[in-house]
């Protein structure tokens, strides 16, 4: 096994986040279930976006954000995902590179532009995504570079891309490619619509051995078990992968690692202004703790400082120095 | 006189913002001067943007920023600016609707994209603006709606665009349009960079008794004025232009209608978090207050607490109630 150039490679949705303050009513009148994620097309997302307010945008993207973390805490980071030629594609990649992130999948010249993420915040901090996705569901394996994908020590795979065929594949392979170079491979679960659609595929991968390292947070866990019982999910999955990490919102997270449990509480939060990032930042303080070879115990408390700062402000990377908030 | 329909029209850049921070040792090695507005080429934003870090962007451009204050104050505002076919165009023209601010320019399908501001925020909240004005510089006198200049109450406009001939010649006629109508016109100096390009032009029109409503700061009453004395400059312009209006940041504002001088202090700010939009919101709570009928001193105080919500926190666009925070 070579020595690694990077601490993490991502592959994930690359998306600009639009957000909106929007209320209750709003929510309801449109039918959204507060808290949740959906995909919608370009017309819904026209439609939608004319209802909205005025808006701030920035880059974001669950893997993307997760990178921008591990970046903020000092690791070598790169970042593998679609963006079209447009504005969006370029603020996209302008800002993870600004974060010291590596990016450099080609620009893709189809026919649908960059992806977009319609994020309503209420004023109870939660956030209520409609995810457009764009040209990120056209990453396609030959956009892979898989000599960056060699050098990097973990892999971290997004599921929200593990539904469409083509950036399903594009995964697949970069699975074999880093598991040859005898590196580990991370899946974060993402949501659960993207469990409801690729259960027996998430299972099949995982029951083959190849993830090493499984994110997930409560409501993913029990969809992925096909269960209502906490505890009976995690001792479905705790054997089926040597590291299994899962986040249980303000009653902090908890990891698996061959069998033996962990848990370490939340981070103190003054007033949770926007919950969106929190368990892409948590995965980032985590990564970054393993790569700097703490204990696992040590890496979620990291994870849970960096998921404290994200929900302290708008937005899904980090404003605050990371680092300085890390235990 | 017929009924106006609007209560402002404003006719200035159509900018999109973008709001990085940055440390003064940046500004100086950039060779910035704090608290400057420049007017940068594409090939100086692509090179500024690409030493930038993570950026957020939201819509901007001063006369657009005040017409969304007017907007939030209850006012009917309308907005004239030129975007391009694009992404960044789309933002903005949604973000404008998306305050209630009428805004029916076609976008221009030129070959400059729409324009940005590239905004260094430092940490004792002066923002330092580099605004490369694409599309914005291209509006045509065959884009104004003559119709909807003679509905409104008050024609405002922003220097920025009396720089360019194409512009500057759409306001010209804009202001006949308006004349013709009976309405008012008020005039924002903008920057002292415009007033040194357009001197003798800006005098002109003043001079031609074509502004019924200057507004300025303190730097740029002295350049019109041609003096380093606050008080001379004061007097030079104050029988010019039936209403003056002249704010001087934390030393509050000051009006002169017709000889009779009007002070009120700046609104208290627990802390300055990034001063861009100061002047802007100040104009929109100043016209806001004309709008309703107010007296000019309480249209000042309006000013000034519209101000004082716009530099509290990031970015020009207001983001609290306004109208429960005027006097």
């Amino acid at each position: 096994m070579t020595q690694t150039r990077l601490d993490v490679l991502a592959i994930g949705d690359a998306i600009v986040d639009v957000f909106a303050t929007a209320d209750d009513a709003f929510l309801d009148a449109q039918k959204l279930p507060k808290g949740s994620m959906r995909l919608i097309d370009s017309a819904e997302a026209t439609r939608l976006y004319g209802l909205m307010g005025q808006a701030r945008e920035t880059s974001g993207g669950s893997a993307a954000n997760t990178m921008a973390g591990v970046s903020a805490l000092g690791g070598r980071a790169a970042f593998v995902g679609q963006v079209a030629d447009d504005q969006l594609g370029e603020i996209f990649a302008h800002d993870i590179r600004a974060l010291g992130v590596e990016f450099q999948t080609p620009a893709w010249r189809g026919d649908e532009p960059t992806g977009r993420c319609l994020i309503l915040v209420t004023p109870d901090g939660q956030r209520t995504m409609n995810t457009c996705p764009g040209a990120s569901h056209h990453l396609h394996v030959s956009a892979l570079d898989e000599e960056q994908i060699r050098s990097a020590a973990i892999l971290y795979l997004e599921a929200y891309l593990w539904v469409p065929d083509t950036p399903r594949a594009a995964m697949e392979r970069a699975i074999e490619v880093a598991h040859e170079a005898g590196r580990k491979v991370a899946l974060t679960l993402s949501d659960i619509a993207c469990i409801a659609r690729r259960r027996d595929s998430f299972l099949a991968v995982i029951g083959a051995g190849a993830i090493d390292m499984l994110f997930a947070n409560e409501n993913e866990i029990l969809a992925l078990a096909g269960t209502t019982d906490f505890d009976a999910a995690v001792e479905a999955l705790q054997d089926k992968v040597p590291l299994l990490i899962v986040t249980c919102s303000e009653r902090g997270a908890l990891a698996v690692e061959h069998g033996r449990r962990i848990h370490v509480p939340a981070a103190w939060v003054e007033k949770v202004v926007d919950t969106t990032g929190a368990g892409d930042l948590f995965a980032a303080g985590f990564l970054a703790g393993q790569a700097q070879g703490r204990s696992v115990e040590h890496s979620l408390r990291m994870g849970s400082a960096a998921a404290g700062e994200i929900i302290s402000h708008f937005g899904a990377r980090p404003l605050s120095d990371l680092k300085a908030l890390m235990p």
